[in-house]
């Protein structure tokens, strides 16, 4: 038996292991920071690697869920479904991380490589007193297309450089000569331009067409998330993540709107912490990937259309009040350098469309990586973050609404809440006992979004909680199950997921976070009972219901159905498809196509305003009460 | 009789003069500080008011040498050739200034008012929960035009302010409504669109079509002559100059590249100093007007190629070796902001186009201002700064060239040469006497580029020194008249033009000297005779010489002819047109067919490389020797 050499980068751990071995278990014996929460079982899909070099193995039946056609093409694998065969080298794609937990992949379907960013060598022949033409003619000439007026000025400046400064490692002038319209002269000045939409945007001196790299983010209000893509391949080379710097100037759109109101200077600073942010992220992702600043070629932005107007330095103080309109909603593409950003200098930043002050660009890109446009029957995206918004309809005919969901869902103004991170309660269980479990399996310092869902519903569940939404207060005095001693009838009582310990307090459900459970599902459903009226449809039509985000990610299915938040008769339809934000960032990076879609589904999408909807008022009461317990 | 009072602004100083009297008198009673150097000849064309209050007379006959059509139509008058007739209010146009003497002026044709910058009200309904699109929406209904993708991001964050913050100053929203879509709405948002050359721009709360301002600037290598021009009235409201302050890094652009090639870096600093210099400029023109920054819209820009280059912060080292190429000679059009430039926000430059490295935008704007492309006959413009230009040619084509004249016709490079200010010799003449005159009528300090023509012309027309360029020593021991004494045969000899005296030294035309100036004729020369052997056309063939720059505006003609610059058969057809550089600059300004032909022009002049013209040496040879002396 061979016993072949694994090489992981990025930091060059080798390891020998017999041939047959799963790759998780060779990175395993490395001790590289492979990420595997299934433990090898292939239902994660988090233990990426690409393979850079060996043999490139047929996916197995396991990955192609996990990864998109345009990953598996450029060699990325799960590595607990890829075997050592020979000696390869294998990078790390997704890097584990500690800190808090973000949610950043998303669902990507099948699409046609097409990126905006496309590279062009050209070789030109020298200046001489005979023929002194300027450089911008000179290079004209030689592409075959007029550039004046259409080079921005920093291209001129790179412009005398880059044609008489190639460097020396351009030694292949034969073949780079066939790409150029002077093929004849050898000796050429060879420089590779950078388009983007067919423009010129970039001159660089030599052959840089290997290096060539795009950026996805998705800002929520919460997190911003974002991805390194190769663009030549599609390959998703690395991510980063952090919660939007902005949070200290309060957890929702409104709040930071609010302080905006008070204090209008406050906009550039908000701006620059986002701006910020994304410097930062740049910086995490090229040091992953092992990529140069100088190669990243574009940014595509999908976010809420608060924080795109932030992002830009635009006041958003009108998305805050009625009747909530932003100073624009469609589509912007600028130099990333007038956003202050550090990509390579031509950089440009695209960020996606809105529909309206509420349905933002991060739902249109959630609608390009859930392609309900192409649906024969109804479906419903929804993503439920510190807002809730949601899209019904197919082929026939989109209809999107914003709820106020509030933050609950979210771990957010809950007595015990806290963000998913080490110690958060994230799932609760009620039988005979109360089972918890937190992140880490850390001894529990709060409750986080999923916990609370989790709580609510098994209380529910369980008939302590009423329809109403109340405490049964009464059945803490029946059967000696053990979880009813855990409810307390101080106030209007609470339930206790926690005891206090040395070094910690209780963690407990009050009545007042049920309250804003409670709120935030009967906007939920009062939102999809809305859209379905609207186009005329019944709930049970809805062919499949797309969770987006976090939310959708983590919820358990029987929890959705026990709070009642989607109708009962679709609750089997739902399918998380993760954060689908900077999914459809990534597709908008990748093909023209799709960025072209999104630009018409901005466009087409029918806006609800559930404010001004007949009828809102009472559908909304309806939708408040827990359905009935079944246990 | 009666005694209407007369108002001068900017600084309201007030006088009652007779009916009858001469406005340049009144100013002069009310001691307002206003130039007039041919003491009310009307000669001059300096002593320029805009009538801004009262009956607007009809234009004296010698006005109209000295005024534009625009300057007309917008009130502006001689205050030497009109009468106080009545009760009026007359604003200063160009008010005296001291220091160094630089020339601002320069003829301008007559042409149509077009100007890129328009200004549009528009009322926008404002914002309902019914109708709630976004503000850049409501824009587009308003303007009946597609705005998304043509604004820029300082549009986008000017917008939702504008519509929301109309000055309590509007008030005449039915005259308003009539020029908007939504007439029939009361009660709207007024804003007033800016637009660029039919693009809009910028976006500003109420209506501020009265307020619409340009700048036209020709930054030449020595100096840097600025106008703020009126664009709604063409009327041209304040100039400004100053000494390029790159000048401390090379006197030519030659010196300047050097530097750059020594070290690249110092590149941001000369784009710093023209950014500065024309910053300053900036400043004293709205002071001098009155007039806001933010009323700023364009800047119009005519270089020659290095400072466009340098302004732009493009390196211009090509252009100094051969082949002589720069990075672009077409125009560029940019953000002001991007220059670092405090104008409106929305404000753009315009640099007009080039036709070679050294066929610079400030001999396109030359042509627009000389209209050589309309004659019938051959006619020869010849700009000589720092560097000699010159083009010829007729509406059957033209035909440009450029010759090292080098520095000393502007007085550097001269043993005693200094720069046209107080103190300067600025004319000489040698007959039995020798007579000089200083700027200032101050003591003689040294000699500017006018004097040491002069010197040299009236040293020739004595024989003192011969056709070779040599001092005719033997000269010195001839009769007794008195400038005899003043040629000293020392070395290779010198001429004094003022004796050395207690605090200061004396000021003299060393043999050194005179080698400079017949290098420098000996190109000029030899230049339009390569233009006219190209044409196939005889130096008597041409039918006009304009003599752009203060070259040819301080040059006598006889010292011209006696020197032999131009050849002698057309002596008499030179004609000074003053900065024709800032004339051309005006008119691109204010007329987007004159920069559309602009365009037109820069691609059809044809370049010699004298470098590289069959016979040129020949030919330079030739034109070095002086004229033989005819006295």
């Amino acid at each position: 038996m061979t016993h072949p050499e694994i090489l992981f980068l990025p930091n060059r751990e080798a390891v020998r292991v017999p041939t047959g071995t799963p790759l998780l278990e060779a990175a395993q014996k490395a001790a590289v920071d492979l990420e595997a929460p299934c433990n090898g079982k292939g239902t994660c899909g988090k233990c990426r690697v690409q393979l850079v070099e060996g043999a490139l193995p047929t996916p197995h039946h396991d990955e192609l869920g996990h990864l998109s056609s345009a990953e598996l093409a450029s060699g990325v694998r799960l590595a607990c479904r890829q075997e050592a065969s020979g000696n390869s080298v294998v990078r790390l794609v997704s890097a584990g991380r500690g800190g808090e937990r973000i949610l950043c992949d998303g669902l990507l379907p099948a699409f046609e490589l097409d990126p905006p960013v496309t590279k062009r060598l050209v070789v030109l022949p020298p200046a001489t007193l005979e023929d002194n033409c300027d450089d911008l003619t000179r290079l004209e000439r030689a592409l075959g297309c007029e550039l004046a007026g259409s080079v921005s000025l920093e291209f001129l400046r790179q412009l005398p450089h880059a044609l008489r400064h190639s460097p020396a490692a351009f030694k292949e002038p034969a073949k780079a000569c066939t790409e150029s319209t002077n093929a004849s002269r050898a000796g050429g000045w060879p420089v590779t331009v950078v388009f983007h939409g067919g423009r010129p945007i970039g001159i660089e001196p030599g052959d840089t067409r290997e290096r060539c790299y795009g950026v996805a983010v998705d800002i929520g209000t919460t997190t911003v998330v974002a991805a390194l893509i190769d663009l030549a391949s599609g390959a998703e080379l690395a991510t980063a993540s952090m919660v939007n710097p902005q949070k200290a100037h309060g957890l929702d759109v409104l709040s930071r709107i609010q302080r905006l109101k008070e204090e209008p200077a406050a906009l550039d600073g908000l701006t620059a912490l986002i701006r910020g942010g994304l410097d930062q992220l740049l910086g995490e992702l090229c040091e992953e990937a092992r990529v140069s600043r100088d190669d990243l070629y574009e940014l595509v932005v999908a976010a809420n259309a608060t924080m795109t107007h932030l992002l830009l330095g635009i006041d958003p103080s009108a998305i805050g009040s009625s009747p909530y309109v932003p100073a624009f909603s469609g589509s912007v593409e600028l130099p990333a350098a007038e956003l202050g950003l550090l990509l390579a200098r031509c950089a440009r930043v695209y960020c996606l469309p809105a529909v309206s002050g509420y349905i933002g660009a991060d739902i249109v890109a959630g609608l390009l990586a859930s392609e309900l446009e192409s649906s024969d029957r109804p479906a419903l995206l929804i993503d439920i973050g510190t807002n809730g918004e949601m899209v019904l309809g197919s082929a026939h005919g989109l209809t999107a609404c914003s709820c106020a969901a509030g933050p609950a869902l979210e771990g957010m103004n809950i007595s015990c809440g806290m963000r998913a991170a080490q110690g958060a309660i994230e799932r609760v269980e009620l039988n005979a006992e109360v089972a918890t479990r937190t992140i880490g399996d850390a001894p529990a310092l709060g409750i986080c979004g999923s916990g609370i869902i989790d709580a609510v519903a098994e209380l529910v569940k369980v008939g302590a909680v009423l329809p109403s939404g109340r405490f049964d207060k009464s059945s803490a005095a029946g059967e000696a199950v053990s979880w009813r001693a855990r409810l307390k009838n101080e106030g209007a009582g609470r339930f206790i997921l926690a005891e206090a310990a040395a070094d910690r307090g209780e963690v407990a459900v009050s009545q007042k976070d049920i309250r804003q459970v409670q709120l935030a599902k009967g906007a939920i459903l009062s939102g999809i009972l809305s859209l379905t009226a609207q186009l005329g449809i019944r709930p049970a039509d809805i062919d499949r219901i797309y969770l987006a985000g976090a939310f959708g990610h983590r919820i358990r299915k029987e929890s959705l159905g026990r709070l009642g938040m989607v109708p009962a008769e679709c609750l089997d339809r739902a399918i998380p498809i993760g954060n689908s934000s900077k999914a459809g960032a990534i597709m908008a990076l990748l093909s023209l196509k799709k960025r072209a879609l999104a630009e018409q589904l901005a466009r087409r999408v029918g806006y609800v305003e559930l404010s001004c909807y007949p009828g809102y008022d009472r559908l909304f009461a309806e939708a408040l009460a827990f359905p009935k317990e079944r246990a």
